[in-house]
């Protein structure tokens, strides 16, 4: 078996096969991640370039040791202080950086299709790590496959995203992957954060009441407000949001359920979620940290072996 | 032979023949560094992440040769850039580290007591590299190991620490080092930079000359004047401080004898300390540089083979 | 056979025979990049540090791959955030990095001679990449690697150095090193920047006009213009310069033959060369970033085999 695409672009360009194909290699070594000795050298004497023109620590650290995990030989690129600053495009900075004879490319960049743009020039597989307020595919696919390892499948299952949904890349590429997987999804926040044709064109529920979001949810996705850009015209301040929008053990009591709590981090304690939910048996939100090592492993080493097998389908 | 500690997170919490058993250890290592082959690969499948949150190129250099040159896989994590200037509790940083299957974590921290913290949270070996002004351990031990190595031992040598004391985490780690190993120790600099009670405390001489402390000892370790963030009241200028309290030439050719001259680096040139003095025979500096590796390599060793069994004292 | 050289300073200090032993052992690496698995452990259980003083994304990304597919350990290690920045000398910073034992040093700065000075004091081989306005050693060779690649040798060949002579390392190493291979050069670009006695004293022609030279040439090599600290006093402007001396479609398309285009990168696309000739199949651009890491290979292969054979010329 092998992936339909020779890039992870998006989830947009995955079948629901490839998605399951990425999980069940992912399940594997997952289980790795349990043993004493973590490292399987599948991608020994493989090259690979993480090249980031946005800053993310955490999702590079999760990349670089799924990379060293796989064997593979690791080089940083980071923005800051590169031939980017001098003026150089982005074709020749990857143009260079492949000419070098690199094996493959993990990118994250502010501009929506920069991976896109790139697939089409170059030969190696791209791994879209974030492009913009486009897709960012390997949190979609960790987030589902915590959900699946959480509540046994995805299929029929009732998921809320919450939070600034028009800003987020992270709500776009689950969206994709929930729906290809046969979940329900509706997703939540103020009406600003909402935009009712983005809604309608993803064929999602929408809600404005969080409490009623998550009486109707399996699992609860809380995104990061983003503080650092965010404007929130409906609300005076962090803490009106919170009072509006947080998922707090309060609402939580309500429910006549135990919902799944989940969340990309890095969280805002007291903001979009409190402490004492992020903390709770209910949050699986440390499982999707170590998922991501996993499932990014599974990506990275199906779209290696599709190199090393010119004869599959590519 | 085993570490009694599962993390090296004090000198304070070590005992003599801890210490001992590290610079044993780290004597071997230190034979291997003179080879032309100088790996030895025991910690092979370690992941080691480097998280530094505050800056210090020097000892994360050696730490990270120390751990390469034991085999394992290196992660760097810097504090600029990262979730923390997200606004990320130090917590949930190192959760996300630790989920992602980190076996070890070398930090530094401009707080106080940040790795004890820790380490009630999380299960792996930690190793503080600097905590605010409380303590650096694998600076003390390297340089109690640099003193031995040319003193014959440090039991019964008399040891001068000159300059900053208060603000000084390498001054702490170094008392409480030379003390459990049955050195004498002086502490000498002006009056505002030794708060009479810590001396009291710790049970160290006090000195406000530094020809009397120098004529008294065997060994001194002159520490580094902070520039960047140093006030210093007595003082109107750093050439007042270098007349009164830098170690140089005349200074050491009033003495009856050839003292140890030591530093943790980096030297201002000058200042604290005159270049023929850091140049010459009696400047065990660099030794201490190269001592750092070895001896940084043994405590890596010695944590990570306590993780491997599990039987021993922990 | 072996270098001459046991540091790579500059091309000033190379003998004909050294540049040809680096290019035929270019040679094989360049084979081994063409393969699936292109390491070639031979630098195994070798450390070496990359020090860059002065920031290079993509010379430092080049050595990096260099260094990790001859199998070295590599340590990254760059000015800001360092101690550099606390007032360290270079000796200091240098000699701290060495007693840590490294066996190898790649090294960028901003001074004049820097790498030379060092090479004084210390016992592992130096490259230099680049110091001051002086030299840029593989970067000269990986030209004229480039150079032979397409024509088949560099003797009796002419090249035009266009651009900014005055302060460009690129220049002067690219000169020295054609010359010795027995290349005719042309140095061209405003007056302002190639002072006389500089293209005197280095033997080369000179021309201030961009046709003149071209329709000489057998390979224009085009400098960067450095717009972050370019002063331009002839010309207005960039578009004024572009216009005056920018390699574009219809200048190439005006000469009698096809000559090679070459460009050190980052391309300014649009001033000193449009984007058609920088992406036409006279450009060898992406060729010269390929050479640069099997020529790199190259350089450290052979200086780390002296230092492994002690009774060769050193």
């Amino acid at each position: 078996m092998s992936l339909s695409v020779k890039h992870l672009l998006g989830i947009r360009e995955l079948t629901r096969q490839d998605i399951e194909l990425i999980f069940t290699t992912a399940d594997q070594f997952k289980e790795v991640l349990q043993r004493p000795i973590k490292k399987v050298p599948t991608l020994r004497d493989t090259t690979i370039v993480n090249v980031f023109f946005e800053n993310s620590t955490r999702t590079r650290i999760s990349f670089e040791l799924a990379e060293k995990r796989l064997g593979a030989d690791v080089v940083n690129f980071s923005a800051s202080g590169s031939s980017v600053s001098k003026g150089e495009t982005l074709i020749d900075t990857v143009n260079n950086i492949l000419s070098m004879k690199v094996d493959m490319v993990v990118m994250r960049h502010s501009a929506t299709g920069a991976p896109h743009f790139l697939s089409k020039h170059i030969n190696v597989p791209i791994v879209n790590a974030g492009d913009g307020i486009n897709e960012h595919p390997t949190q979609a696919l960790l987030d589902a496959f915590s959900i699946r390892e959480r509540l046994g499948s995805v299929e029929g299952k009732k998921i809320a995203i919450c939070g600034d949904i028009m800003h987020s890349r992270v709500a776009l590429s689950n969206i994709y992957c929930l729906k290809k997987l046969g979940a329900e999804v509706t997703v939540v926040g103020p009406p600003t954060l909402i935009p009712k044709h983005i809604a309608q064109a993803l064929d999602v529920n929408v809600s404005y009441n969080i409490r009623e979001a998550l009486e109707w949810a399996d699992v609860a996705n809380v995104l990061r407000i983003q503080l650092e850009r965010q404007n929130m015209p409906l609300f005076s301040s962090l803490r009106e949001y919170s009072l509006a929008y947080g998922v707090n053990r309060k609402l939580l009591d309500s429910l006549k359920k135990d919902i799944v709590i989940m969340h990309p981090g890095p969280i805002n304690r007291g903001v979009e979620l409190s402490s004492d939910v992020a903390d709770s048996g209910q949050s699986i939100i440390l499982d999707q940290v170590e998922n991501g090592v996993a499932t990014r492993m599974a990506v990275l080493y199906l779209l290696g072996r599709n190199e090393k097998e010119p004869a599959t389908a590519k």
